[in-house]
């Protein structure tokens, strides 16, 4: 093992943060984790949270105006939680709301490719709304994304 | 959602650091940021491997003076990831050597209880050797683990 190459700080300056409409615990300590990072080394904070539509109304019989609602929850949701990071201090968050197909896919697919971050944060309880999928995103996406993921309990 | 405790800042204090015998890349990545995480915030680092000897007989033919080389082999490579986190000024680090059992099972049931950690950081391609189940310990530990679990890549 090289010695000097593996003693190096590991700093992480792009952070992605995923959000759900639910403050639940889980998802408030992530979100605390993540400013925590991102001040302390100065990193770019994502936050990101994903209405997944293709399917919406078989699952939940929405009509559009529940649907636009909805989105307006999750973007509202979005705004509070870089406003609050904005209040800690954080220079450098993004809002990012995204929309349709499948949770997992979206996250690995678009929001990953567009914003490149080298460290996703999420929440343990954090469930997309209406995922096709059961069960949380953040395991799945620590066996899945090509970068490092935190899983926040 | 409360304003004041979401930004309070969330800083882990007990960290285990998951190891095998191999210096893969994203092993090397996981104690390089495990250890800068327990520098820069003070925090305890307990570093662990575990050698599965159940059915080792079984899966690998081994011989007792194979198992034991194997045992000493892990031994080394962990006290050599706690003399690095040493020279990198770090103070409290444990060295934390398992045997027996399903590792997923040692990990949850005898690690965690011993070693109380509130985050595990994990390479992705860590694979404890001989495990019965295939593939890497840390998506399977970011779904199970009660604490919260980072997994490096």
């Amino acid at each position: 093992m090289d010695n000097l190459s593996v003693k190096e700080p590991l700093i992480y300056r792009r952070i992605l943060l995923t959000i759900d409409e639910d403050d639940s615990e889980s998802n408030t300590r992530a979100f605390r984790f993540a400013i925590t990072l991102a001040h302390d080394y100065d990193a770019t904070l994502g936050i990101v949270s994903i209405l997944e539509n293709e399917d919406i109304n078989i699952f939940d019989s929405l009509t559009p105006t529940k649907i636009n609602e909805k989105r307006i929850d999750l973007k509202n949701a979005v705004d509070n939680y870089v406003k609050m990071a904005e209040e800690n201090g954080l220079k450098k968050v993004e809002p990012l709301v995204y929309e349709g197909g499948d949770i997992d896919d979206a996250i690995l697919e678009r929001v990953i490719p567009d914003f490149k971050p080298d460290l996703i944060v999420t929440g343990a309880d954090t469930q997309m709304p209406h995922s096709k999928i059961s069960g949380t995103i953040g395991p799945r996406l620590a066996k899945r994304a090509p970068v490092s993921v935190i899983v926040v309990r």
